[in-house]
C-alpha cells in the first residue's frame, strides 16, 4: 500500500501517471455477460477525475498466438493523471456500485498497475 | 487468426478500435534493464500509423492487493485505431528492429488484445 511507503518514495509515485488494467474472467461467459459488464464499466467508471484514458473491451478471438494470454473475457484500460487520482477513484461511491452490481458475473480478476514512464 | 476467420467476421473484427496491451517479465530484473525496455518501446513502437493510444510503464510496487498481478516489469499500452493497423505493426521494420534489439532482455511475455466496445 502507497501510504506504508516512506514519504519520500510515496510522494514520487502518487504524482506519476498510473495505468489501471483489469481483466475479468466471467462466471458464464456468454455475448450478454460480457455486453452486461461491459455497460457496467461505461456506467460506472468512465468520467471520474483524473482520468486521461478510458477503454473496455472484450477478448479478441482471432489473436490466439503463443504469447496471448486469452483467460479473460472483458478488458478495462483506464489511465488516471496521477496515482492519487486512481486512489479517490478506487473509494469513489461510483467505483463500490460497480463492484456490488457487477461482481456476479465474474470469477476472477487480474489488475496490472504500472507507472506510465 | 484473423485470415482464417470467415470474410464476414473478419471485416467486422478488422475495422473495430484494438488494444494490444504487453506484459514483459525480465531475465535479470534491474532498474537499468527496465529503463532499457522502456526506451526501446519509446524507440521503436510509438508513432506507427492508427495508433490512438501509447503508454509504457514499469510495475507499480506500492500497488500489491491480492487482485494485482505483479509477474512483470515493464507494460505496454497500445490502442490502434484498427485491427489493421495492428496486424501492420505486427510486421513493420521498426517493430521488428525492437524485437531484435530487445527480445534479450525479457524472459515472459504476455500478450492480451481485445476489441474496444
Amino acid at each position: 500500500m502507497a501510504d506504508e511507503l516512506p514519504n519520500s518514495a510515496a510522494d514520487t509515485s502518487k504524482s506519476a501517471p498510473l495505468a489501471h488494467i483489469v481483466f475479468f474472467t466471467l462466471a458464464e461467459p456468454s455475448d450478454a455477460n460480457r455486453a452486461k459488464l461491459v455497460e457496467g464499466c461505461k456506467k460506472y467508471l468512465d468520467g471520474h477525475d483524473g482520468i486521461v484514458y478510458f477503454g473496455v473491451g472484450v477478448n479478441a478471438p482471432e489473436y490466439a498466438r503463443d504469447v496471448n494470454d486469452r483467460d479473460y473475457d472483458v478488458a478495462l484500460h483506464l489511465v488516471f493523471e496521477t496515482v492519487r487520482h486512481q486512489d479517490a477513484y478506487q473509494t469513489h461511491p461510483r467505483h463500490v456500485k460497480f463492484v456490488e452490481e457487477c461482481k456476479g458475473l465474474w470469477k476472477k480478476v487480474r489488475v496490472f498497475d504500472s507507472r506510465l514512464k
